[in-house]
């Protein structure tokens, strides 16, 4: 069977799970570990396709709740698929659309069928279902689709989470079934809280469909490392050694070196981008506050040796100015400066494995990381 | 007497008082009749450098007022002056900061000394001064610096435009006596309504005063058409041929080609950003509304033959989709497409003056223009 988006991993490191690898999609390669910007509504906040490829990113991520809400997939359709939508010719990755329509639109109601939910932007009664979540996702085009899964709001009861892997296991079979677009994979998620058990039980029922790629679900931005660390450690080593393993949602610096250490390939996350709005900027010695007085007539850039679009041109002093002065350029530079950064990391991850010395370099990264 | 901004008109055109012309500056040179997009607080809102650059602009303004209120000269000062600050390596005007200190400060007086005004920011009690905007000037380091003149609000009795000649005057010669900096020029304002005889009178003196440029002021954007051009008539004859001529915040097109026709060499104005940013485009057959339900599935771009970063790469349907979602790429896209297109105009025009077809060229223009 041919796999539309294929995995190969190239290079074990010697002290830990992670792997080095390269992924083939219709839109291009790219090597993993590797981080995906978030481009909830087809934009990365702000800037343009060229900014985030000059930033780093290969791959980038859209949101199908959203985009089904406005403009709608048929408007992306319509418009010649999501990538000439957006105009960003590389991979993209659309998640199922169900985490937003439980956690964003208004009064969810679950059943087998699927999630109904009331629209968060103009509160019409939507319903997504395995089939309309790959329906909207084809429709799209994304090279990679998710599976529609149930994940509970945590804290969560064993007994709640169970069943949402029950419903998760079944909906993926729902969302393989009614899969056809020839170029596109369908991954799966992994639900089952830190439980083992219930990771176990969803891998090996998700696995023994076949999925051109799983996902680490019930985990994000948010949670404590040590939970993150928790779900990691129970389930990355369920997933095949010869399938791409996406960590949905993560992306602090010191998350992901400890994702990468168990195996992980992909990441997500709004949070170099939400940051980087918010004027907070990641360096590889802990965050910066850009609106801090200290940095007022400070010359240095962001970053010392980033070779950023911000860095490059830019100080301290006037990034604080405009942040100070509600300018949209100060969240377009924080912004591209932290995706730099964080694609920065990326790279010097897959070159720590590449010379498997992976485990010294997360040390020497998370100490200079600070807490 | 060197001239840090030197001008020469280099072909005149048959039919019109338009001429060709070149600007050297400090920070290099550039053909006129030429744009200058606004960048208020020290950023062109939205758009990095090498946006601004690759939708033609040459030569940028930037605000006084704002700059002096909020980071303050001295910290624009410390961080190296103003070019190096906003990262512009291309030539800069600043203005005085009056008409700001008169429009949006609160409780504006005026006094022989100058302008006292509280901040609108912050309420603090400020002056300004033909000394201290002169000083306030040389410290941001543009190439060009402005007078500072008394612009009456209009519509005024002909005593009070009469008043604010003779204060125009007096204070040019106090911001000539002030000005010392040897790499930057000051220009003078021309003031006098639409009244030949103060527009006269307030030229002689300023002309007796050899400034290396001088601008028209008190005609702006908002006026109609008809006032821009009576303004006009009655001031452009009257400003030396062989010193740059600078027409104050005026941007319209049609008002552009009515002002390049009696000899003005430099414009400035917000429009083209201002109406990007509320999603009105400008095309050379007049404006488009980007939210307009027309463009949901539109796959041209804003202007077709545009060759801007918008147009490039994105249709209208994109460009409407990031409007409705309040995406900050919507305002960014179309203020780069409208510079894109007013320099594009700007280029035609030199075009037009250079072949000796000026008149025809603007009378075609118009018309595709529309009312």
């Amino acid at each position: 069977m041919s796999r539309p988006v294929r995995f190969e991993a190239l290079v074990r490191d010697l002290g830990s799970q992670a792997r080095l690898g390269r992924l083939d999609t219709p839109h291009g390669s790219l090597e993993t570990p590797a981080f995906m910007p978030v481009g909830t509504q087809a934009t990365i906040k702000g800037l343009t396709p060229d900014m985030v490829r000059d930033a780093g990113a290969r791959m980038v991520l859209a949101n199908t709740y959203h985009l089904a809400l406005r403009p709608g997939e048929e408007v992306v359709e319509a418009l010649g698929g999501l990538h000439r939508f957006m105009g960003w010719d590389g991979p993209i990755l659309t998640d199922s659309g169900g985490f937003q329509a439980f956690s964003l639109a208004g009064r969810s109601k679950l059943t087998e069928q699927g999630v109904a939910f009331r629209s968060h932007i103009d509160g019409r009664l939507l319903e997504l279902s395995p089939e309309s979540a790959v329906a909207i996702q084809q429709k799209l085009g994304a090279d990679v689709a998710m599976c529609l899964d149930e994940c509970p709001a945590l804290p969560a009861e064993k007994g709640a989470i169970a069943g949402a892997v029950g419903r998760t296991i079944r909906w993926a079979s729902r969302c393989k079934d009614a899969h056809t677009r020839v170029d596109q994979s369908l991954f799966g998620i992994v639900q089952g809280g830190s439980h083992e058990d219930l990771r176990s039980e969803c891998a090996e029922a998700l696995v023994a469909m076949d999925f051109d790629g799983y996902a680490v679900g019930g985990v994000s931005v948010g949670e404590s490392r040590e939970d993150v660390r928790k779900a990691l450690a129970v389930t990355t080593p369920l997933l095949p050694f010869d399938r791409p393993r996406y960590l949905m949602g993560v992306g602090r610096p010191q998350d992901i070196l400890d994702a990468v250490a168990t195996g992980i390939d992909l990441f997500d996350c709004v949070l170099p981008t939400r940051n980087g709005r918010n004027a907070t900027c990641l360096t590889a010695r802990g965050t910066v506050k850009m609106r801090n007085a200290g940095h007022k007539v400070d010359p240095r850039p962001i970053e010392e040796g980033c070779d950023c679009l911000a860095c490059r041109t830019f100080s301290r002093g006037y990034i604080r100015h405009l942040f100070m002065a509600k300018e949209m350029l100060g969240p377009i530079l924080a912004s591209v400066h932290n995706l730099a950064y964080l694609h920065r990391l990326m790279g010097q991850i897959r070159e720590a494995i590449r010379e498997g010395r992976f485990v010294p370099f997360r040390a020497g990264a998370l100490e200079a990381l600070g807490p």
